[in-house]
């Protein structure tokens, strides 16, 4: 009765899928995979059709009670409303119709939730966020069967739940809707995406351009805001992969629903840009544990399936079925999801490709970058990363020019992430644990320099976040790869500079890392390298005297005070090299710091009384000086193989590294045993236009900018 | 030339192999998993064939120069024989025959290996036991050409070193062929196939009887004494596994040239059933890691494979292929390999049933046994392994009624295994560390009880040797699998005592485990429960008092002296627990002792100068009494599941633990929350045929033996 509907993103018209399905019935005989995914679904369902369905008045807080039972039902009307798109059965649809039904009953009896967060409140949860994730999920359900209710369910579920849901995330909200923060997108999705089903075009301008409708709020400012333009998303791959949820799905509804606004070629394609992105910071499956990451996250993430399936939905990139195919197997319960399988049953997929690439940090891309090396492009190929990034706001770690080492679909030197175990409520709730902020976000956590015992920007984030690393050079220089940034605000007085190159060995042999890290300085200062590296310590060339009896702690604050000392080197000149075992392959690394140092070795676990680490390990190497460099080669190499009762073990490649100091730069070689030869200029002077001309070895070197190689 | 040439084991004439090879091409377009195995072969040997073969003077002891490269020799030799054998193609018997005549020249020419081992020398390697390996191999191999070589080349390999080498291994070395151990066996098969290959029956004879053939000594001798009656090996499935294959081997050389002996109705079958024993101790494709155990060997191992190709050869069975689809997906190069493949691929293969069973240890099955409690046939199901066998010779560990625990493919309460990183020259030369006999065999390094601090038979393995526990009981008791058994001479004075019970629960959730140890004693004495769990500890529900700045040795000697006491609890009494998190389960330990006791929590690594451990966790459960029982609950339950964002963490579900002396026995009584409730009466006097009338909780209980279970 003069209803317009609007086609919203997931959906497609009941009646065609049934035919399709139909259709592939005859012409195959075998289920396809994504016929069987869904027969699991729709058992699951079956299953919670048996009993009632609780719509409780809320009461909980997150983790609690109400709060999951609320958002598992969001889910179950979610999933009824794909399970009656896929199949046409009507029990799907009264299921989810009578869910929103006991909605429509007791939303409009709610005032703000009883344990509701004083900034963002809500209504059916204790924060906004919950609401308008529910409402995101709920929507799509809803879509699939809003024709086929009698006009007394949809007035009563419209008018009971879904306006006043809206009404309240929106115009009830104004703080966070229009905040240019994941939270308003999350707002701006729930409430665009409502308008669109429930033919409500005013709300969809609200969510686009703001309460005031000026485009100074929503969602394309979000846009404009929110990634970087490569993508990049300034919290890190871990929260990226939960902001991108709400630019996918409403993206894809904007689309479908008004595709003259080309929403998906809107900021050069940045939607896009932000799914491929987020794959590509993963190695092996898992994202980059930077920041304040849960480890176990990686590419079978439901955000990134949504993800997937509509940036494949429309590009048609077989390379994207590849990226898919490095997840479970399981695909999101819609048309889109059902593409990507039936396009990779009939052979379309090609392998997804990871690069070597510069991804630049800050809305205008000149705020740092994270710059990520690789060997190959297999999602396991050698890696190496440097997060030169800004801080990464309240959950960013204090870990300027950190770097991150993987070979082997392992990690080899690496970030402990967050300390956290997500929603296990015997430890601290499940929030965050108060070890996160005492060793996870420092310094000492990571694989960077550490002055004087503390932390970068000392451990305060928003003075981190007024500044970034200058990138000094993301490329290839005479067929090496290198990454290379610079620092001076994370410690008073100090400069900080690191350079990555990786190196190509012959075919079928990792490459080696070459690592330069220099602090610089006018004043002494105690420098601390620490190389969080995973695995069995197999040798050192350098005498270790270990604690045997006992064990004490290794400092005082600012991380340190959760370390045991392990073992400490003499004091150690020159050349020493260590090696590791993990999984089947040693790992090398040989290095030479400027001045005598001592070589540390460090257990987690100090000051622990919840037993909330866990263990790990490093090697911290340690000088005082004015100006230190260290020098590092990371390697991997030989093979440990019990099957086959082989073992190869080559130890280092490094015939020497040495440093000379050159009219106008450094010079940093590392000689190889087989003759191999690599010589990393740094120039003191690191602007990018600057010219050098400098006579090395009797030869003669020129360049512009901060960094050289040659080989 | 009147040579009889007997058909060995591992081999089929050339021609029908190619034959049958090339109607396989007509049948089916695409290539065979095996063809495509045995064309990477080709490349190996190929890439092998393009440089000279060293065959150097032998100098160097295990691990050396010269021992490498004669083993690689006789592998190259094997795996050209059985190219020929594929393909046909003559330039791999070309090759094998020009390495060969190499060594025709040099081994006559040979005296005592130059480091060799006194008690069993070789002359192309330092022990005897590699020569025999060399035989083994290179027999094989030369079987599939001899008849194609010309009589010069035949008469100058088997006079240079065939005939030699064989003469060396038996009459040359009577103190290893004539001697019932591994090493007798492997000189046995390398005798005895060289025989059946070059047509000398006598050498034949003397493999299986003894050098004076009169069956005191020899293979079937060794068949007799070095499996129980259940194919359990004395020294654990570590060495089992290498055990096993020179059993195999002849076997079927001694079946395909004389049938007539019926060599594998031997014994009633001994040499499938140890194979089928050894697959049998494993669990997810691990053996169990007991006595001198490398962790990392499984159902991979080049052992395996021979013994699952020759016993699928023989039976035809098809449960063989599914422990064949639990490997890697290589196989023998041999017609049997071929044939496991081409049987796997025409869908032939039925799952592996992985049983509950017990493994009588000794001879005659009367030295105790390894009993296995599984909760499906699955590889990964529950498992919960109790070693109640004998000592394992100068490779056992002190760990009577030790126990192991597995759930959802992970060990949860584990042994150490070996301390030793095989072959890792850096570590010793690759041979077990010093800390083996410190930590890895001790008591305390175990799950079972240690008291006063020192290990069963004070450590002496030759004393530990003489004895071995009583098994009270295994089998099904009213739904609940049960193993028992005791153990009187561990320890002076002290009386030990297990019983391990799998209680099912719903289906889909794992079942429980109940653990009841005790330890009887006049004396008073301090007795200590270590559960060496793995993954990380969520939360106790009793007080630690953790170290937070220095920790300290936990004991003196016998092991305890690398452990670093991390924790301590008050005095407790009663019912306590602890969960812990692996993988995306969680677990729970809910125990109970007698009297007043303290719980510690320990980590590996003190008194370690060469950082030879893995890091490792315990907790250790003490108290001091003239008598000692601990009960302990184990179960598995909730989800951590990060890519769904779903964690259920239930703790405990145990209501009660209670222990009630009865008239002559004790009653274990362990209640649910369920409601469910079980009791295991552990009877004073153990005998089998003591029966047993008790009344408790108004009930009249009757039974014979001495465990009784009701729920
Ligand atoms: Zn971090
Ligand atoms: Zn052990």
């Amino acid at each position: 009765a003069g209803v317009t509907v609007l086609a919203l993103g997931l959906s497609q018209a009941c009646s065609e899928t049934v035919q399709a399905a139909e259709k592939s019935d005859i012409s195959t005989q075998s289920v396809s995979a994504f016929d069987a995914q869904m027969t699991a679904l729709a058992a699951s369902i079956d299953a919670r059709m048996l009993t009632d369905v609780p719509v409780p008045v809320p009461a909980d807080a997150g983790g609690g009670y109400t709060h999951e039972q609320h958002k598992q039902n969001g889910k179950t009307i979610y999933e009824a409303g794909m399970l009656y798109q896929h199949t046409g059965d009507e029990k799907y649809k009264n299921f989810a119709r009578d869910i929103l039904l006991d909605y429509a009953e007791l939303y409009p009896t709610l005032g703000l939730h009883p344990e509701h967060k004083p900034s963002t409140a809500g209504q059916l949860f204790w924060q906004g966020l919950n609401e308008a994730v529910w409402l995101v999920y709920v929507i799509q359900g809803y879509e699939t069967f809003r024709d086929d209710l009698s006009p007394q369910a949809r007035e009563k579920i419209e008018t009971g739940v879904l306006n006043p849901m809206a009404d309240f995330l929106s115009i009830g909200s104004p703080q966070t809707f229009d905040r240019i923060h994941n939270h308003g997108t999350w707002a701006a999705a729930a409430v665009g995406m409502t308008g669109y089903v429930l033919g409500q075009q005013e709300r969809v301008e609200k969510s686009l351009l703001g309460l005031s409708q000026d485009g100074e709020a929503g969602f394309l400012k979000q846009m404009d805001m929110l990634f970087s333009p490569d993508g990049y998303y300034a919290e890190g791959p871990y929260y990226q992969r939960y902001a991108m949820m709400p630019f996918v799905l409403f993206s894809q509804a904007i689309e479908k629903n008004e595709p003259e606004r080309k929403i998906f070629e809107y900021r050069d394609g940045i939607v896009l840009k932000a799914i491929r992105a987020t794959v590509q910071q993963s190695y092996a499956g898992k994202f980059f544990p930077i920041n304040d990451a849960i480890r176990e996250k990686g590419l079978n993430t439901v955000e990134l399936k949504y993800g997937l399936a509509v940036a494949y939905d429309l590009t048609n990139d077989p390379t994207l079925l590849g990226a898919v195919q490095l997840q479970d197997g399981s695909v999101v319960p819609t048309p889109e999801g059902r593409k990507l399988l039936d396009d990779i049953a009939a052979g379309k997929a090609k392998p997804f490709e990871f690069k070597s690439l510069e991804l630049r940090d800050g809305r205008n891309g000149d705020e740092g970058a994270l710059m990520v090396l690789r060997s190959g492009p297999e999602s396991d190929a050698s890696a190496v990363v440097m997060k030169a990034t800004t801080q990464g706001l309240g959950h960013g770690h204090f870990d300027k020019l950190g770097l991150l080492y993987y070979d082997n679909a392992s990690e080899v030197v690496a970030d402990y992430g967050a300390v956290r175990f997500l929603n296990v409520e015997a430890k601290f709730g499940g929030r965050y644990l108060p070890e996160n902020d005492s060793y996870g976000k420092q310094t000492i956590a990571h694989n960077t320099l550490v002055v004087d015992e503390k932390s970068h920007y000392d451990g305060d984030w928003r003075e981190s976040q007024k500044f970034s690393p200058d990138v000094l050079k993301f490329g290839n220089i005479n067929g090496v790869q290198v990454a290379a940034a610079e620092v001076d605000t994370a410690y008073e007085g100090v400069n900080l500079q690191r350079v990555v190159a990786m190196v190509p060995r012959e075919d079928g042999i990792a490459p080696y890392v070459i690592d330069i890290l220099r602090g610089q300085s006018g004043d002494g200062h105690v420098y601390d390298l620490p190389v969080h590296y995973k695995g069995q310590l197999i040798e050192t060339n350098f005498p270790l005297e270990h604690e045997t009896t006992q064990m004490n702690v290794f400092g005082k604050a600012n991380g340190y005070q959760h370390l045991w000392q392990r073992a400490v080197s003499p004091e150690l000149e020159g050349q020493q090299d260590m090696s590791w075992l993990i999984g089947d392959k040693f790992y090398t690394m040989t290095f030479a710091v400027d001045g005598p140092y001592k070589a540390y070795l460090t257990e987690l676990g100090a000051n622990d009384p919840n037993h909330n680490f866990r263990k790990e390990q490093a090697l911290i190497l340690r000088t005082e000086a004015d100006n230190a460099g260290f020098v590092s080669v990371y390697e991997s190499h030989g093979r440990y193989d019990n099957d086959e009762e082989v073992t190869v073990f080559d130890g280092s490649s490094v015939e020497q590294i040495s440093t000379d100091k050159l009219e106008t730069a450094t010079a940093y070689t590392v000689s190889m045993k087989n003759g191999d030869v690599v010589t990393i200029y740094l120039a003191d002077d690191t602007q990018a236009d600057q010219t050098h001309k400098i006579s090395h070895k009797n030869k003669q070197v020129e360049w512009s900018g901060a960094v050289h190689v040659t080989q």
